[in-house]
């Protein structure tokens, strides 16, 4: 694809040097990874057809969307609304940040000693080798981590970054100190955008955002099955993509997914034999092309049923969005009640996520369960503990990880993984 | 002083195999590093009392205290206000969290990845090692970082942990948020003690911790005067004890020292030579007995002017609390406008903690800055980032550091400080 996007990539002051041997590193990678795969779902060609226009369609359409005076928002949380965005016909998208390649160069600012997904996306700025990050208007922050909302007054002198103050717990003053802040980014929004949010266009914002919400959802529900239908790795990518395609096409595509889904389910046909180990990934998100978890578990024959993660069904939480017919501050107050749901673990206490770890066990027919948290990122390593206490009490099989982006790091992690689901 | 309250240790549950390893290292340590030094005030006989007691005499008022029905509470930070704990008749500690001896009990339940102060802390309360943390009826703990965050709901479950729920910025929102939070201490401390908090008991708790505070700010304006006339290492001390000495007898104290320091001044007298040269330390707190970062600056012959950290000028941002005469709402809102003046690394923006920092060198006629971060610290440890650049931008001579508590640590930090101070 690289060709006829050099234009756009040198208008956007990409690297291109550095850019171009990222691209270059990614084919062979994502052969290895995905197309190796048996059995794939034939609706996975057009996740495929995305991922080898990572840095090119997907910017044009965003570069389009600009020329016509549109504007696109960075994003990093599943707690940044966006519905928000794009009531205000703006274009959100998650961020690279699932690369070892950028995080040296993220090291010659920040501390070492910070999660690889902080350091790769901050690097991937600072060396300016994502375009997304590049047509980025405005980036928007949030506090769910001492890492992410100390980086983000380093990462505001490179582009224009804003923060929003998620709380550390989810009493009722923390629910409207939340709302405030939802209201408050509905000013942000309005302001770079130069559109105004009025409840009408809101409403329908929500119910493409839930349309997109749904699709996952029977994703979800779909891979409870056994034979699972679809690998963890195609499932991954699917959710990997929702955080930067366009959300009507992305509904419409991930619901034909799940037809072809729906009937291997109904004809008892599945990637995997129906014996294969089931094993749940609990932790931290895995942007892409962040693989590693998953293509290591699935190459010793088992296979990954669901993510208890940001790129899983912390996304999913709190189901559908209600769209209260009272004006913008009922409605925000339901994206905020929807949201609380979402058991990140930023917050104090958050028993509830365990709960669901126990609960998607149960549902997802789990032979057990592997936790992965990045390094550095205290509130998914240090909950990880209460986690692995629960799982031990309830007779869940479960393997305590933690680790970076890079191939040392996988190595080792391979051989505890592997260690791991010979003894399920 | 062991024989004495050995009785009491037992009673309390103390390892006393472990505690007698402990006590056992102090003296000596205590000997080379504060005892050896060159023209102390006289007045830091006190403290050094203090400290031959350390597990002792203030454990067994506490003790006596109990036994006439008290409570004890055990805190971790500035923002948990002393004033309510006071009020209610109650006492508060400042929990032991500075020496190494405790980490490796730490690390058998949380990660290594995690700074010092925290393991440390933890690991004497599941050591038992701790005779504050073992007579604490309740340990409040806030949510100022991931690290500390996330554990409470580990200690927890080893000695009733209740969390203060500090906002990550200080807007207007945020502000009612910790007003609120005040609230809800105000009713557990009410709950634990049985007793009223009236806005009379307030107003006087708060006057007797505004005497503190007063006196502390009292030392650190004594501070500014050339040659300094307190060590870094001395005045570092009877911070580390301000947070755990009855309030009134060190309030006391620490005039007398203040008194003898002001006759110094007068006289033209220090502890070290008028053109010794002058350390702003900046950083993560020295909980008692983490002495390093002074006794390595001051071993060079350099004083440390002044310590902005919350062992330090941290400690006493925002003043004076006002005492509104309007009830217990009034008084909760004006400890909570005192508090928020403190610019700890929490919260975002937290720029003013960068102009405190380039005002603090100006008013201490500070030849260098060191800031310093416990490792895994990463509030501190990413801010200092921006403190580097801003004061390198105004020219001030800044080594930026990070470390635990350990001897190999010290001997790294050594070769740093001294190099650092060579140069100025």
């Amino acid at each position: 694809m690289s060709e006829e996007y050099r234009a756009m990539w040198e208008a956007l002051g990409i690297n291109m040097k550095r850019h171009d041997a990222l691209l270059a590193a990614l084919p062979a990678i994502y052969q290895q990874v995905y197309l190796s795969q048996q059995r794939r779902p034939q609706a996975m060609g057009f996740y495929d057809f995305v991922v080898s226009e990572i840095h090119g369609l997907r910017v044009k359409e965003l570069m389009d969307h600009k020329a016509k005076g549109g504007k696109v928002f960075g994003t990093f949380c599943v707690y940044v609304p966006e519905e928000i965005i794009v009531a205000a016909g703006g274009i959100a998208v998650g961020l690279c940040g699932g690369a070892d390649f950028s995080v040296p160069t993220a090291e010659q600012i920040l501390p070492r000693n910070l999660c690889a997904l902080i350091k790769s996306a901050f690097g991937f700025k600072l060396g300016a080798i994502c375009p997304y990050f590049q047509a980025a208007d405005l980036i928007i922050g949030e506090t769910t981590c001492d890492g992410k909302k100390k980086t983000w007054e380093i990462l505001d002198e490179y582009v224009p970054t804003y923060v929003m103050d998620l709380p550390n717990s989810r009493t009722p003053a923390d629910r409207m100190l939340w709302i405030s802040e939802l209201k408050r980014f509905v000013g942000e929004v309005e302001k770079v955008t130069g559109n105004t949010i009025t409840p009408e266009k809101l409403a329908d914002a929500t119910t493409l955002i839930n349309g997109k919400r749904a699709a996952l959802a029977r994703l979800f529900e779909l891979r409870k099955a056994r034979p699972a239908p679809i690998s963890g790795l195609d499932a991954l990518l699917v959710v990997q993509i929702s955080f930067y395609d366009d959300p009507a096409r992305f509904t419409h595509k991930t619901n034909e997914l799940c037809d072809e889904l729906e009937a291997r389910v109904k004809a008892g046909q599945g990637v995997a034999p129906a014996d294969a180990k089931r094993i749940l990934y609990a932790g931290t998100p895995m942007p892409i092309p962040f693989w590693t978890i998953p293509a290591l578990i699935e190459a010793t024959g088992a296979v990954v049923v669901a993510e208890e993660s940001c790129t899983g069904t912390r996304l999913l939480a709190g189901g559908q969005t209600t769209i209260p017919g009272d004006g913008i501050d009922s409605q925000l107050a339901a994206i905020a009640d929807r949201q609380l749901q979402t058991n990140c673990a930023c917050f104090t206490p958050n028993d509830a996520r365990i709960e669901d770890i126990l609960r998607m066990v149960q549902e997802y027919e789990a032979d057990g369960v592997i936790h992965f948290s990045l390094s550095f990122c205290q509130p998914y390593n240090l909950e990880g503990v209460r986690v692995q206490q629960a799982l031990q009490k309830a007779g869940v099989p479960v393997l305590l990880l933690e680790g970076d982006y890079t191939e040392e790091q996988a190595g080792r992690l391979k051989t505890r993984i592997e260690a791991f689901i010979e003894t399920l």
